[in-house]
């Protein structure tokens, strides 16, 4: 299949809130009071773990289909912890992002155990979101002056 | 500094749409018609994406305020590409996320050439979302039936 190319434009509103359009979407990302904004949207990290849950929803269906059992609902709990000091410049030695990322799933299905771990297996082999957290993936940051 | 922790609460709308609540807020993760989702919603790797831009732009005027310049606007532009044949099940030869992500951002400031090339270094150090991008992050999925 040929590569699919995804792109997302956005704008600082603010230091803490920023305009992203997406296609024809408008998302609001911006910080709580206690992180320093104005709290009209989620916050980064969060958007993260929405993505993630996002991606484990279509592979669930998609996977399911594939192993021809059926999956009548899904909750997805998704959570994780950071340590903020180095985003503030206040330490170094803890990494800036999240140190794990902890995921909790209620499906609704009448498949058996072992079906479900090779289930599980396979949305975390396939699931885009859970590639580009689990794996390193190559950035480039550029930047010219206005 | 001690950790925080971030979650969200998730549920299955559609095979390809999800609900997604952080805090007070509602996201929708929807695929486009062409990825079998009824597009109420920005997609799974176009969040990533928007996560990211938040991150950076949260992280551009932090960085900005201990280096004492002014940042009097910033625009930022984001694209990735992947192959969705793993997603599909169709071939397992690529990797199943972005297989890289560009970053162009436009600020409006008058800090010079090497004060803007420490200052793009230390985003990408300490960006929380830059990190769980660019370095492995353990995930752990655990399922329940309901």
């Amino acid at each position: 299949m040929a590569d699919m190319k995804f792109r997302i434009k956005a704008k600082s509103a603010s230091p803490a809130k920023t305009i992203v359009k997406a296609r024809n979407f408008e998302l609001i990302v911006d910080e709580p009071e206690n992180l320093g904004g104005s709290d009209e949207g989620a916050n980064p990290v969060e958007y993260v773990l929405a993505a993630f849950a996002g991606c484990i929803n279509v592979m669930a269906h998609v996977i399911a289909q594939e192993m021809k059992f059926e999956l009548r609902g899904l909750e997805i709990d998704i959570c994780g912890d950071l340590n903020p000091a180095r985003l503030f410049g206040q330490s170094y030695e803890d990494r800036a992002g999240y140190k794990q990322i902890e995921v909790s799933l209620k499906a609704d299905t009448d498949a058996d155990e072992s079906t479900l771990a090779k289930w599980l297996e396979a949305i975390e082999d396939r699931c885009p979101v859970s590639d580009n957290l689990q794996n390193p993936t190559p950035v480039k940051i550029t930047c010219k002056k206005k």
